[in-house]
């Protein structure tokens, strides 16, 4: 590495995500789904950027996760072709925007009411049919019908609409819940097997339960997004160590006030103020001892008590975020780099696309 | 208000901007700083919007406050004409863009250690000199210098080099900290008058000290932000009421999986997990009994336990965010209204301007 293209030279704080991490991390998990037997269809929440979920697809994807239309649509302007929105789209105001995406790409979106299935119902009839699933609640406590009577009524309603498609069963589960989702998920498909309905795609997902894709013996495909760069919360958790979380944020310590205190210039603006059930907000990769007591929107507050060697004024160091989905949201660009050697800055093309 | 502009006819999540509440805020807070014989220089980071910054300069605001030098920019291309950068900037590669900053408008930033003026110092040597002020920890504890003689030693040394001039003490009280400000104001401002050295402003600020401004009898001038759309931290502050905040998050139910769960879609993206004390995400205005009781990125978990009525799926109901500037930060634009009677869209400019 030269001196001129150091990631130290960028003018903090600024997002790093260093490329070769991505790919190992992308590597690592097609690998493992696949000897799961589990397609994977990774959530792009948390990069944002078309790059790489091509990079996902590249290595064996069979499409992408999104939640929003509008985020969608920014894939598949970026030539991503199968997208599935697992989200309850409702209000009349999305129906055009979900036509022409629909149009565009190989879409599927989820409802959990009849209330949804009429919106889409009456927004597609005479249009290219939309691929609608139905989805459950598995124990995840959030979105989803609470049964599998409720299930089948559903995927009835969507089998009975001329403009929609049913397309399976999909789940966002609680951690460890493998058992849960197998148990709606065969429950349901015997009853949509007497009921005559083809029930294609049983999809569930998410990053706590990924390396356990493999005990939801029903499922067909798994989501995950968080892997692909990691963060403190997956360390913790057992998913990954330190030297296999992609981004970091880069920070300069702008204030020493006292022996103890230093701040930094990334608060919440950076860092985001999502604990993730941490106590403080980020890890220090370069000051391990030291914690994140504090933040403001542009200023953390770092308690150096616990450490022996102690940052100065001017000192640029590296934090991984608790929650690296949430810090994406924040930064039109980040900085991508290879083990510190700076390649580009990239926008995250698809950053606050909120509906 | 004819039907067709209703904000009720918007794509959720939208963050929407009551202006009429936006003048009276700006309105009643001139006066109340006029009346405690304080200069108002308002903080623009709660709204990131020039336009809005030329409303509370028009209202007889001095100049504005920013924290960074990106989002300095904006305004000043915007056509603002007087900024205070309350950081402490710091870095090689930033003195460019500061220079050229300081060459557009009256500028300021502040200082808390010798580190940061040396670099300053450097950089300006030979150019327009760069106004720089002492920031103090009054009791903050975030930046600033812990003594009035520690203060003076900074102030001498800027005084001293010639790429810079001493502008004053500026500090980040801690609520109700008056006396403090007071205190510490009034000690260096004493030892500054026996060195000879003019200290021509002494700025406080915060919007938690906001009304108790005209007890810290020293400062010439208050530094407030949250005010111009308010939030339901200063409604608990007792500052305002729920309808003095003229920021709200329009938001629609997307799901109701139980009697007593409602989903939303907006989440984290459009509230922050900001909970500034408070133990859930949010109020909602149109059923105060609901609790927001978790986040996602995408939706937000309301438990209805307590409410007469429930909203049903396709309802869209209005959320007054605990913390309003961090909000902003998340949305590119916000739906300008009066009273429910949408006007435009407008683009939030200093969005995201995170160094």
């Amino acid at each position: 590495m030269t001196e001129n293209n150091s990631i130290y030279n960028l003018s903090t704080p600024v997002v790093l995500i260093d490329e070769n991490i991505v790919d190992a991390n992308i590597k690592r998990v097609q690998s493992y789904l696949d000897q799961a037997g589990k397609k994977s269809r990774p959530h792009i929440k948390t990069h944002k950027i078309p790059r790489f979920a091509q990079k996902q697809l590249d290595a064996g994807a069979i499409g992408i996760t999104c939640q929003k239309i509008s985020e969608a649509q920014v894939f598949a302007d970026a030539g991503i072709k199968d997208i599935m929105l697992t989200f309850n789209i409702v209000g009349a105001e999305k129906m055009e925007p979900l036509r022409h995406l629909n149009e565009q790409v190989t879409l599927s979106v989820v409802a959990d009411s009849a209330a949804t299935i009429e919106g889409l119902a009456a927004a597609f009839d005479g249009h290219k049919p939309l691929t609608v699933l139905v989805e459950c609640d598995t124990g995840g406590g959030r979105c989803g019908v609470q049964s599998p009577a409720e299930a089948l009524a559903l995927a009835k309603k969507i089998d009975a609409a001329s403009g929609l498609t049913f397309g399976g069963l999909m789940t966002y589960p609680s951690p460890n819940g493998e058992d849960d989702v197998d148990l709606f998920f065969n429950q349901t498909k015997a009853l949509l097997d007497e009921a005559g309905i083809a029930c294609p795609v049983l999809s569930s997902g998410g990053s706590p339960s990924l390396f356990s894709a493999e005990k939801a013996k029903s499922a067909t495909e798994h989501r995950a997004g968080t892997y692909i760069y990691n963060d403190r919360s997956l360390v913790r958790a057992g998913h990954c160590t330190f030297d296999d979380c992609a981004m970091t944020i880069l920070a300069t310590v702008v204030s020493r006030p006292t022996d103890n205190r230093a701040v930094l210039d990334a608060g919440s603006k950076a860092l985001t103020s999502d604990l993730l059930g941490f106590s403080d907000f980020g890890y220090i990769v370069d000051y391990p001892e030291a914690v994140i007591s504090g933040l403001s929107e542009e200023h953390a507050v770092v308690d150096l008590s616990a450490c022996k060697d102690k940052p100065k004024v001017g000192d640029k160091i590296r934090i991984i975020p608790n929650h690296t989905c949430v810090v994406s949201n924040l930064m039109d660009q980040v900085a991508l780099h290879r083990n510190g050697e700076f390649i580009e800055m990239i926008d995250v093309a698809a950053r606050g696309r909120v509906w």
